[in-house]
Protein backbone atom coordinates (compact mmCIF):
# COMPACT_ATOMS: atom_id res chain seq x y z
CA UNK A 1 0.00 0.00 0.00
CA UNK A 2 1.55 3.25 -1.07
CA UNK A 3 2.27 5.75 1.97
CA UNK A 4 -0.92 8.14 1.71
CA UNK A 5 0.35 11.75 0.90
CA UNK A 6 -0.30 13.56 3.94
CA UNK A 7 2.38 11.52 5.64
CA UNK A 8 4.91 12.77 3.08
CA UNK A 9 7.56 15.12 4.08
CA UNK A 10 7.47 18.46 3.13
CA UNK A 11 10.68 19.87 0.50
CA UNK A 12 12.07 23.05 0.57
CA UNK A 13 14.83 24.39 -1.31
CA UNK A 14 17.77 26.99 -1.38
CA UNK A 15 20.53 27.91 -2.97
CA UNK A 16 22.42 27.13 0.13
CA UNK A 17 22.26 27.25 4.18
CA UNK A 18 20.11 30.47 4.09
CA UNK A 19 16.78 29.38 3.66
CA UNK A 20 17.71 26.91 7.02
CA UNK A 21 16.47 30.28 8.74
CA UNK A 22 12.81 29.14 7.25
CA UNK A 23 13.31 25.91 7.85
CA UNK A 24 13.93 27.17 11.11
CA UNK A 25 10.32 28.74 11.58
CA UNK A 26 8.23 25.66 9.94
CA UNK A 27 9.74 23.27 12.24
CA UNK A 28 9.19 25.58 15.54
CA UNK A 29 5.85 26.47 14.16
CA UNK A 30 4.68 22.74 12.54
CA UNK A 31 6.44 20.41 14.95
CA UNK A 32 4.38 17.27 13.35
CA UNK A 33 5.47 17.64 9.95
CA UNK A 34 8.45 16.13 8.45
CA UNK A 35 10.95 18.09 5.69
CA UNK A 36 13.63 17.13 3.45
CA UNK A 37 15.89 20.41 2.50
CA UNK A 38 17.79 20.80 -0.53
CA UNK A 39 20.41 22.81 -0.56
CA UNK A 40 22.46 23.31 -3.85
CA UNK A 41 25.65 24.73 -2.51
CA UNK A 42 27.73 23.48 -5.53
CA UNK A 43 26.25 26.07 -7.58
CA UNK A 44 25.54 28.79 -4.83
CA UNK A 45 25.54 31.70 -4.89
CA UNK A 46 22.12 32.05 -7.51
CA UNK A 47 22.54 36.20 -7.56
CA UNK A 48 24.79 36.38 -10.65
CA UNK A 49 22.81 33.77 -12.57
CA UNK A 50 20.80 34.16 -15.21
CA UNK A 51 16.88 33.84 -15.23
CA UNK A 52 17.30 30.96 -17.82
CA UNK A 53 19.89 29.13 -15.78
CA UNK A 54 17.90 29.93 -12.59
CA UNK A 55 14.83 28.40 -14.21
CA UNK A 56 16.70 25.31 -15.04
CA UNK A 57 18.09 24.31 -11.65
CA UNK A 58 14.81 24.91 -9.94
CA UNK A 59 13.20 22.21 -12.10
CA UNK A 60 16.18 19.96 -12.03
CA UNK A 61 15.85 20.26 -7.96
CA UNK A 62 12.10 19.90 -8.18
CA UNK A 63 12.71 17.03 -10.08
CA UNK A 64 15.15 15.02 -7.64
CA UNK A 65 13.14 16.62 -4.85
CA UNK A 66 9.65 14.92 -6.49
CA UNK A 67 11.63 11.53 -6.56
CA UNK A 68 12.18 11.59 -2.60
CA UNK A 69 8.49 11.55 -2.20
CA UNK A 70 7.09 14.82 -1.05
CA UNK A 71 3.45 16.20 -0.27
CA UNK A 72 4.31 20.27 -0.95
CA UNK A 73 7.44 22.36 -2.52
CA UNK A 74 8.87 25.49 -0.49
CA UNK A 75 10.95 27.82 -2.16
CA UNK A 76 12.82 29.36 0.40
CA UNK A 77 14.93 31.50 -2.12
CA UNK A 78 14.55 35.02 -3.46
CA UNK A 79 16.51 34.50 -6.82
CA UNK A 80 15.12 31.18 -7.62
CA UNK A 81 11.71 32.52 -6.89
CA UNK A 82 11.66 35.62 -8.85
CA UNK A 83 13.08 33.54 -11.97
CA UNK A 84 11.55 30.35 -11.40
CA UNK A 85 8.09 30.09 -9.43
CA UNK A 86 5.49 30.38 -12.49
CA UNK A 87 7.83 27.24 -14.37
CA UNK A 88 7.48 25.19 -11.60
CA UNK A 89 3.83 26.03 -10.35
CA UNK A 90 3.17 25.09 -13.87
CA UNK A 91 5.11 22.06 -13.97
CA UNK A 92 3.91 20.74 -11.03
CA UNK A 93 0.33 21.78 -11.54
CA UNK A 94 -1.11 18.74 -10.98
CA UNK A 95 1.06 17.29 -8.53
CA UNK A 96 2.38 19.61 -6.21
CA UNK A 97 1.58 22.78 -4.56
CA UNK A 98 5.00 25.44 -4.65
CA UNK A 99 5.12 28.27 -2.26
CA UNK A 100 7.59 30.44 -2.57
CA UNK A 101 8.90 33.78 -0.80
CA UNK A 102 8.07 37.39 -1.05
CA UNK A 103 4.30 37.33 -1.31
CA UNK A 104 3.97 36.02 2.47
CA UNK A 105 5.95 38.58 3.86
CA UNK A 106 4.98 41.23 1.69
CA UNK A 107 1.23 40.28 2.83
CA UNK A 108 2.56 40.02 6.43
CA UNK A 109 4.13 43.79 6.62
CA UNK A 110 0.79 45.30 4.51
CA UNK A 111 -1.02 43.90 7.84
CA UNK A 112 1.49 44.76 10.18
CA UNK A 113 2.00 48.58 9.06
CA UNK A 114 -0.37 51.34 11.00
CA UNK A 115 1.21 54.38 9.32
CA UNK A 116 1.86 52.83 5.43
CA UNK A 117 5.26 53.60 5.40
CA UNK A 118 7.69 49.67 5.03
CA UNK A 119 10.82 49.08 4.89
CA UNK A 120 12.96 46.39 2.58
CA UNK A 121 16.20 45.24 3.57
CA UNK A 122 17.59 43.11 0.56
CA UNK A 123 20.76 42.23 -1.82
CA UNK A 124 21.29 44.04 -4.36
CA UNK A 125 20.02 41.57 -6.88
CA UNK A 126 16.86 40.84 -4.83
CA UNK A 127 15.77 45.21 -4.70
CA UNK A 128 16.93 45.23 -8.46
CA UNK A 129 14.21 42.68 -9.40
CA UNK A 130 11.55 44.63 -8.16
CA UNK A 131 10.06 41.12 -6.91
CA UNK A 132 9.25 43.04 -3.60
CA UNK A 133 7.45 46.38 -4.85
CA UNK A 134 5.51 44.67 -7.64
CA UNK A 135 3.89 42.25 -4.83
CA UNK A 136 3.35 44.93 -1.97
CA UNK A 137 1.90 47.21 -4.36
CA UNK A 138 -0.65 44.01 -5.39
CA UNK A 139 -1.51 43.54 -1.81
CA UNK A 140 -1.66 46.91 -0.42
CA UNK A 141 -1.36 49.81 -3.18
CA UNK A 142 -1.56 52.43 -0.53
CA UNK A 143 1.40 51.14 1.04
CA UNK A 144 4.75 53.08 0.38
CA UNK A 145 7.96 51.05 0.44
CA UNK A 146 11.56 52.10 1.28
CA UNK A 147 14.21 49.35 -0.59
CA UNK A 148 17.67 49.24 1.14
CA UNK A 149 20.14 47.27 -1.05
CA UNK A 150 22.93 45.53 1.85
CA UNK A 151 25.53 44.54 -0.36
CA UNK A 152 27.74 43.37 2.19
CA UNK A 153 25.26 42.31 5.10
CA UNK A 154 24.60 38.50 4.01
CA UNK A 155 28.47 37.86 3.77
CA UNK A 156 29.34 39.54 7.13
CA UNK A 157 26.70 37.39 8.81
CA UNK A 158 27.51 34.00 7.26
CA UNK A 159 31.52 35.07 7.88
CA UNK A 160 31.59 34.09 11.03
CA UNK A 161 29.53 33.38 14.26
CA UNK A 162 30.13 36.34 16.24
CA UNK A 163 28.48 39.66 15.63
CA UNK A 164 31.25 42.48 15.20
CA UNK A 165 31.53 46.06 14.87
CA UNK A 166 31.48 45.91 11.23
CA UNK A 167 28.79 44.07 10.85
CA UNK A 168 27.22 46.28 13.50
CA UNK A 169 28.62 49.25 11.47
CA UNK A 170 26.96 48.15 8.48
CA UNK A 171 23.47 47.61 10.38
CA UNK A 172 23.50 51.11 11.48
CA UNK A 173 24.42 52.22 7.82
CA UNK A 174 21.30 50.20 6.51
CA UNK A 175 19.04 50.90 8.83
CA UNK A 176 19.40 55.21 8.48
CA UNK A 177 17.51 55.23 5.26
CA UNK A 178 14.76 53.40 7.24
CA UNK A 179 14.39 55.58 10.23
CA UNK A 180 14.47 58.89 7.89
CA UNK A 181 11.48 57.59 6.18
CA UNK A 182 9.46 56.56 9.38
CA UNK A 183 8.42 53.16 8.52
CA UNK A 184 6.73 50.96 11.30
CA UNK A 185 7.60 48.01 9.26
CA UNK A 186 10.44 46.16 8.09
CA UNK A 187 10.64 43.21 5.73
CA UNK A 188 13.60 41.03 6.16
CA UNK A 189 14.21 40.46 2.49
CA UNK A 190 17.22 37.62 2.58
CA UNK A 191 16.53 34.72 4.76
CA UNK A 192 20.61 35.29 6.43
CA UNK A 193 18.83 38.36 7.96
CA UNK A 194 16.69 36.61 10.44
CA UNK A 195 20.07 35.63 12.18
CA UNK A 196 20.73 39.20 13.48
CA UNK A 197 17.09 40.20 14.18
CA UNK A 198 17.67 40.98 17.79
CA UNK A 199 20.75 43.75 16.56
CA UNK A 200 18.00 44.62 13.73
CA UNK A 201 15.27 45.11 16.56
CA UNK A 202 17.74 47.38 18.73
CA UNK A 203 18.99 49.02 15.58
CA UNK A 204 15.62 50.31 14.30
CA UNK A 205 13.54 50.56 17.74
CA UNK A 206 11.32 48.15 19.32
CA UNK A 207 8.17 50.13 18.40
CA UNK A 208 8.81 48.46 14.44
CA UNK A 209 7.81 45.11 13.80
CA UNK A 210 10.20 43.03 11.64
CA UNK A 211 8.66 40.30 9.10
CA UNK A 212 11.16 37.58 8.12
CA UNK A 213 10.44 35.37 5.22
CA UNK A 214 10.88 32.81 8.01
CA UNK A 215 7.91 33.58 10.14
CA UNK A 216 5.79 34.32 7.07
CA UNK A 217 6.49 31.34 5.02
CA UNK A 218 5.56 28.74 8.23
CA UNK A 219 2.30 30.34 8.26
CA UNK A 220 2.10 30.03 4.32
CA UNK A 221 2.93 26.29 4.51
CA UNK A 222 0.62 25.49 6.77
CA UNK A 223 -2.35 27.26 5.26
CA UNK A 224 -0.99 25.52 1.68
CA UNK A 225 -1.20 22.13 3.86
CA UNK A 226 -4.42 22.88 4.94
CA UNK A 227 -5.98 23.90 2.04
CA UNK A 228 -5.27 20.70 0.37
CA UNK A 229 -6.01 18.60 3.22
CA UNK A 230 -2.16 17.19 4.04
CA UNK A 231 -1.68 17.88 7.02
CA UNK A 232 0.41 15.09 8.88
CA UNK A 233 -2.10 14.74 11.94
CA UNK A 234 0.43 13.05 13.92
CA UNK A 235 -0.98 13.32 16.96
CA UNK A 236 1.46 15.35 19.00
CA UNK A 237 4.40 13.25 18.08
CA UNK A 238 7.98 15.21 16.69
CA UNK A 239 8.51 15.13 12.63
CA UNK A 240 12.00 13.85 11.14
CA UNK A 241 13.60 16.53 9.12
CA UNK A 242 16.87 15.55 6.31
CA UNK A 243 19.23 17.37 4.57
CA UNK A 244 20.80 17.38 0.92
CA UNK A 245 23.05 19.11 -0.43
CA UNK A 246 24.93 19.41 -4.11
CA UNK A 247 28.37 20.70 -2.67
CA UNK A 248 30.30 19.22 0.60
CA UNK A 249 28.06 17.77 3.08
CA UNK A 250 30.37 18.37 6.15
CA UNK A 251 30.55 22.19 5.50
CA UNK A 252 27.02 22.40 5.29
CA UNK A 253 26.66 20.71 8.24
CA UNK A 254 28.63 22.85 10.36
CA UNK A 255 27.40 26.23 8.81
CA UNK A 256 23.84 24.77 8.55
CA UNK A 257 23.06 24.31 12.54
CA UNK A 258 24.12 28.30 12.90
CA UNK A 259 21.60 29.02 10.59
CA UNK A 260 19.24 26.12 11.84
CA UNK A 261 19.61 26.90 15.86
CA UNK A 262 18.54 23.48 15.75
CA UNK A 263 20.24 19.36 15.71
CA UNK A 264 21.32 19.02 12.02
CA UNK A 265 21.83 15.81 11.84
CA UNK A 266 23.93 13.90 8.64
CA UNK A 267 23.56 15.27 5.77
CA UNK A 268 23.47 13.45 1.79
CA UNK A 269 25.50 14.69 -1.30
CA UNK A 270 23.60 14.66 -4.37
CA UNK A 271 24.60 15.32 -7.93
CA UNK A 272 23.34 18.26 -9.91
CA UNK A 273 24.40 19.31 -13.65
CA UNK A 274 26.93 22.03 -14.02
CA UNK A 275 27.86 21.78 -10.31
CA UNK A 276 31.09 24.14 -10.34
CA UNK A 277 31.09 24.67 -14.04
CA UNK A 278 29.91 28.32 -15.33
CA UNK A 279 28.11 28.87 -18.35
CA UNK A 280 30.04 29.83 -21.78
CA UNK A 281 31.19 33.36 -21.47
CA UNK A 282 30.53 33.99 -17.85
CA UNK A 283 33.51 35.49 -15.73
CA UNK A 284 33.61 33.39 -12.21
CA UNK B 1 27.85 69.70 38.01
CA UNK B 2 27.12 66.22 38.47
CA UNK B 3 25.53 64.05 35.79
CA UNK B 4 21.75 63.69 36.16
CA UNK B 5 20.43 60.30 37.95
CA UNK B 6 18.12 59.74 34.48
CA UNK B 7 22.01 59.47 32.43
CA UNK B 8 23.44 56.84 34.78
CA UNK B 9 23.66 53.59 33.37
CA UNK B 10 21.15 50.68 34.46
CA UNK B 11 23.22 48.33 37.03
CA UNK B 12 23.02 44.07 36.35
CA UNK B 13 24.95 41.34 37.86
CA UNK B 14 24.53 37.82 37.68
CA UNK B 15 26.95 35.16 38.87
CA UNK B 16 27.89 34.79 35.51
CA UNK B 17 27.36 35.02 31.62
CA UNK B 18 23.71 33.46 32.14
CA UNK B 19 22.24 37.40 33.35
CA UNK B 20 23.59 38.05 29.27
CA UNK B 21 20.44 36.64 27.86
CA UNK B 22 18.31 39.07 30.12
CA UNK B 23 20.78 42.30 29.32
CA UNK B 24 20.41 40.94 25.92
CA UNK B 25 16.16 41.48 26.11
CA UNK B 26 16.76 45.19 28.01
CA UNK B 27 19.38 45.95 24.85
CA UNK B 28 16.35 45.33 22.40
CA UNK B 29 13.79 46.76 24.72
CA UNK B 30 15.33 49.80 25.98
CA UNK B 31 17.86 50.44 23.17
CA UNK B 32 18.11 54.24 24.81
CA UNK B 33 19.69 52.99 27.93
CA UNK B 34 23.02 52.90 29.32
CA UNK B 35 24.15 49.76 31.20
CA UNK B 36 26.75 47.50 33.34
CA UNK B 37 27.18 44.41 33.94
CA UNK B 38 28.74 42.43 36.54
CA UNK B 39 29.58 38.49 36.36
CA UNK B 40 31.07 36.77 39.20
CA UNK B 41 32.63 34.60 37.44
CA UNK B 42 35.24 33.93 40.08
CA UNK B 43 33.18 32.90 42.18
CA UNK B 44 30.59 31.24 40.26
CA UNK B 45 28.71 28.97 40.22
CA UNK B 46 25.97 30.34 43.17
CA UNK B 47 23.80 27.61 43.22
CA UNK B 48 26.23 25.84 45.92
CA UNK B 49 26.36 28.36 48.35
CA UNK B 50 24.72 29.21 51.39
CA UNK B 51 22.39 32.44 51.93
CA UNK B 52 24.89 33.95 54.01
CA UNK B 53 27.47 33.93 51.45
CA UNK B 54 25.04 34.77 48.78
CA UNK B 55 24.33 37.64 51.05
CA UNK B 56 27.43 38.87 51.74
CA UNK B 57 28.70 38.26 48.03
CA UNK B 58 25.09 40.51 46.67
CA UNK B 59 26.17 43.04 49.20
CA UNK B 60 29.83 43.51 47.94
CA UNK B 61 28.74 43.70 44.68
CA UNK B 62 26.21 46.33 44.97
CA UNK B 63 28.92 48.58 46.69
CA UNK B 64 30.61 47.90 43.85
CA UNK B 65 28.23 49.21 40.98
CA UNK B 66 27.19 52.39 43.68
CA UNK B 67 30.54 53.35 42.90
CA UNK B 68 30.13 52.98 39.44
CA UNK B 69 27.28 55.71 39.70
CA UNK B 70 24.19 53.46 38.50
CA UNK B 71 20.59 54.52 38.60
CA UNK B 72 18.67 50.35 39.11
CA UNK B 73 20.14 47.26 40.22
CA UNK B 74 18.58 44.38 38.45
CA UNK B 75 19.76 41.15 39.73
CA UNK B 76 19.17 38.83 37.58
CA UNK B 77 20.31 36.26 39.09
CA UNK B 78 17.94 33.13 40.77
CA UNK B 79 20.36 32.14 43.49
CA UNK B 80 21.15 35.99 44.81
CA UNK B 81 17.56 36.87 44.15
CA UNK B 82 16.28 34.33 46.88
CA UNK B 83 18.95 34.83 49.01
CA UNK B 84 19.85 38.51 49.04
CA UNK B 85 16.71 40.56 47.56
CA UNK B 86 15.32 41.76 50.99
CA UNK B 87 18.87 42.30 52.32
CA UNK B 88 19.71 44.32 49.23
CA UNK B 89 16.55 46.45 49.60
CA UNK B 90 17.19 47.19 52.95
CA UNK B 91 20.48 48.32 52.38
CA UNK B 92 19.57 50.69 49.25
CA UNK B 93 16.17 51.83 50.20
CA UNK B 94 17.23 55.84 49.66
CA UNK B 95 19.37 55.14 47.10
CA UNK B 96 18.80 52.54 44.61
CA UNK B 97 15.63 50.39 43.00
CA UNK B 98 16.45 46.97 43.48
CA UNK B 99 14.81 44.40 40.30
CA UNK B 100 15.14 40.72 40.99
CA UNK B 101 13.90 37.62 39.24
CA UNK B 102 11.46 35.12 39.72
CA UNK B 103 8.46 37.70 40.55
CA UNK B 104 8.55 39.67 37.16
CA UNK B 105 8.14 35.86 35.17
CA UNK B 106 5.85 34.58 37.77
CA UNK B 107 3.34 37.65 37.00
CA UNK B 108 3.87 37.32 33.15
CA UNK B 109 2.69 33.50 33.47
CA UNK B 110 0.05 33.77 35.72
CA UNK B 111 -1.66 36.48 33.05
CA UNK B 112 -0.65 34.23 30.06
CA UNK B 113 -2.15 30.97 31.31
CA UNK B 114 -5.34 30.25 29.73
CA UNK B 115 -6.19 27.03 31.62
CA UNK B 116 -4.45 27.77 35.16
CA UNK B 117 -1.71 24.75 34.19
CA UNK B 118 2.00 26.58 34.51
CA UNK B 119 4.97 24.25 33.88
CA UNK B 120 8.57 25.58 35.84
CA UNK B 121 11.65 24.04 34.13
CA UNK B 122 14.78 25.33 36.52
CA UNK B 123 17.83 24.53 38.62
CA UNK B 124 17.44 21.87 41.61
CA UNK B 125 18.48 24.24 43.60
CA UNK B 126 15.89 26.91 42.37
CA UNK B 127 13.14 24.32 42.60
CA UNK B 128 14.02 23.19 45.78
CA UNK B 129 13.74 27.37 47.13
CA UNK B 130 10.69 27.00 46.50
CA UNK B 131 10.83 30.45 45.30
CA UNK B 132 8.80 30.10 41.94
CA UNK B 133 5.95 28.18 43.96
CA UNK B 134 5.53 30.86 46.59
CA UNK B 135 5.58 33.72 43.81
CA UNK B 136 3.03 31.61 41.45
CA UNK B 137 0.65 31.20 44.40
CA UNK B 138 1.23 34.62 45.52
CA UNK B 139 0.30 36.46 42.55
CA UNK B 140 -2.45 33.84 41.13
CA UNK B 141 -3.31 31.40 43.75
CA UNK B 142 -5.66 29.44 41.29
CA UNK B 143 -2.80 28.72 39.35
CA UNK B 144 -1.13 24.98 39.61
CA UNK B 145 2.54 24.72 39.13
CA UNK B 146 4.11 21.95 37.54
CA UNK B 147 8.17 22.04 38.45
CA UNK B 148 10.68 20.00 37.29
CA UNK B 149 14.20 20.19 38.45
CA UNK B 150 16.91 20.07 34.89
CA UNK B 151 20.07 18.72 37.01
CA UNK B 152 22.08 18.83 33.00
CA UNK B 153 20.17 21.34 31.13
CA UNK B 154 22.01 24.56 32.15
CA UNK B 155 25.76 22.53 31.74
CA UNK B 156 24.63 21.28 28.66
CA UNK B 157 23.57 24.66 26.68
CA UNK B 158 26.45 26.45 28.25
CA UNK B 159 29.19 23.35 27.04
CA UNK B 160 29.24 24.15 23.32
CA UNK B 161 27.68 25.98 20.74
CA UNK B 162 25.92 23.28 18.90
CA UNK B 163 22.72 21.82 20.00
CA UNK B 164 23.13 18.25 19.68
CA UNK B 165 21.31 14.89 20.59
CA UNK B 166 22.20 14.95 24.31
CA UNK B 167 20.87 18.32 24.74
CA UNK B 168 17.74 17.41 22.70
CA UNK B 169 17.26 13.56 24.44
CA UNK B 170 17.59 15.99 27.39
CA UNK B 171 14.91 18.49 26.83
CA UNK B 172 12.40 15.84 25.73
CA UNK B 173 12.81 14.22 29.18
CA UNK B 174 12.70 17.40 30.91
CA UNK B 175 9.20 18.87 29.27
CA UNK B 176 7.20 15.24 28.70
CA UNK B 177 5.89 15.87 32.91
CA UNK B 178 4.85 19.82 31.48
CA UNK B 179 3.19 17.93 28.68
CA UNK B 180 1.74 15.37 31.14
CA UNK B 181 0.37 17.60 33.17
CA UNK B 182 -1.31 19.62 30.14
CA UNK B 183 0.11 23.05 30.60
CA UNK B 184 -0.06 25.85 28.52
CA UNK B 185 2.16 28.07 30.07
CA UNK B 186 6.30 27.34 30.76
CA UNK B 187 8.48 29.22 32.97
CA UNK B 188 12.10 29.34 32.05
CA UNK B 189 13.35 30.01 35.87
CA UNK B 190 17.19 29.85 34.54
CA UNK B 191 18.62 32.15 32.38
CA UNK B 192 20.28 29.79 30.22
CA UNK B 193 17.37 28.29 29.04
CA UNK B 194 16.11 30.88 26.90
CA UNK B 195 19.41 30.38 24.74
CA UNK B 196 17.33 26.84 23.31
CA UNK B 197 14.22 28.63 23.13
CA UNK B 198 13.46 27.29 19.31
CA UNK B 199 14.08 23.90 20.85
CA UNK B 200 11.93 24.05 23.66
CA UNK B 201 9.30 25.71 21.61
CA UNK B 202 9.27 22.85 19.46
CA UNK B 203 9.15 20.01 22.10
CA UNK B 204 6.45 21.87 24.21
CA UNK B 205 4.18 22.39 21.39
CA UNK B 206 3.56 25.94 19.77
CA UNK B 207 0.46 26.74 21.36
CA UNK B 208 2.09 26.55 25.03
CA UNK B 209 3.73 30.48 26.00
CA UNK B 210 7.28 30.10 26.85
CA UNK B 211 8.05 32.85 29.90
CA UNK B 212 11.82 33.95 30.20
CA UNK B 213 13.00 35.89 32.79
CA UNK B 214 14.90 38.04 30.04
CA UNK B 215 11.28 38.88 28.63
CA UNK B 216 9.89 39.59 32.11
CA UNK B 217 12.48 41.96 33.21
CA UNK B 218 13.02 43.98 30.49
CA UNK B 219 9.10 45.20 31.31
CA UNK B 220 9.97 45.11 34.72
CA UNK B 221 12.64 47.70 34.50
CA UNK B 222 11.15 49.80 31.96
CA UNK B 223 8.33 50.49 34.80
CA UNK B 224 10.79 50.79 37.26
CA UNK B 225 12.60 53.43 35.57
CA UNK B 226 8.93 54.93 34.41
CA UNK B 227 8.18 54.86 38.04
CA UNK B 228 10.80 56.38 39.36
CA UNK B 229 11.07 59.44 36.47
CA UNK B 230 14.66 57.67 35.54
CA UNK B 231 13.65 57.02 31.70
CA UNK B 232 16.82 58.52 29.72
CA UNK B 233 14.92 60.14 27.25
CA UNK B 234 17.75 59.98 24.88
CA UNK B 235 15.81 61.15 21.74
CA UNK B 236 16.28 58.08 19.93
CA UNK B 237 19.95 57.29 20.02
CA UNK B 238 21.54 53.95 20.98
CA UNK B 239 23.31 53.83 24.66
CA UNK B 240 26.18 52.27 25.49
CA UNK B 241 26.92 49.05 27.63
CA UNK B 242 30.30 47.61 29.21
CA UNK B 243 30.90 44.87 31.11
CA UNK B 244 33.04 43.99 34.43
CA UNK B 245 33.40 40.75 35.91
CA UNK B 246 35.99 39.12 38.80
CA UNK B 247 37.56 36.34 36.62
CA UNK B 248 39.30 36.20 33.15
CA UNK B 249 37.67 38.55 30.82
CA UNK B 250 38.09 36.56 27.71
CA UNK B 251 36.62 33.85 29.12
CA UNK B 252 33.82 36.26 29.76
CA UNK B 253 34.41 38.11 26.16
CA UNK B 254 33.90 34.67 23.81
CA UNK B 255 31.38 32.64 25.75
CA UNK B 256 29.40 36.02 26.57
CA UNK B 257 29.07 36.82 23.40
CA UNK B 258 27.04 33.68 22.34
CA UNK B 259 24.72 34.45 25.60
CA UNK B 260 24.30 38.09 24.39
CA UNK B 261 23.81 37.66 20.48
CA UNK B 262 25.15 41.33 20.01
CA UNK B 263 28.58 42.63 19.63
CA UNK B 264 30.36 42.35 23.41
CA UNK B 265 33.12 44.44 23.00
CA UNK B 266 35.63 44.84 25.90
CA UNK B 267 35.47 43.24 29.45
CA UNK B 268 37.04 44.82 32.61
CA UNK B 269 38.13 42.75 35.67
CA UNK B 270 37.23 43.60 39.05
CA UNK B 271 38.51 42.19 42.32
CA UNK B 272 36.12 40.58 44.88
CA UNK B 273 36.84 38.49 48.06
CA UNK B 274 36.96 35.50 48.47
CA UNK B 275 37.32 34.89 44.91
CA UNK B 276 38.17 31.32 44.61
CA UNK B 277 38.55 30.40 47.46
CA UNK B 278 35.73 28.36 50.10
CA UNK B 279 35.24 29.06 53.32
CA UNK B 280 36.48 26.95 56.56
CA UNK B 281 34.44 22.87 56.30
CA UNK B 282 33.44 23.64 52.25
CA UNK B 283 34.56 20.79 49.80
CA UNK B 284 35.30 22.50 46.52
Amino acid sequence: MPVPDRLLPVAMFDSGVGGLTVLHECLVSLPEEDFVYFGDTARFPYGDRTPEELRSFALEVSDLLLAEGVKLLVVACNSATAAALPALRERLADRLGVVGVVRPESRLAARATANGQVGLLATPATVASGAYAREVAAVAPEVSLTQVPCPDLATLIQRDGEIDQELVDDVELSCRPLTDAGVDTVILGCTHYGLIRPLLQRTLGRGVAIVSSGQAMAGEVEGELAARGLETAGGGGRGAYRFLCSGDPERFRVLGTRFLQLPLGSVERVAVSEAGRRPAGAVA
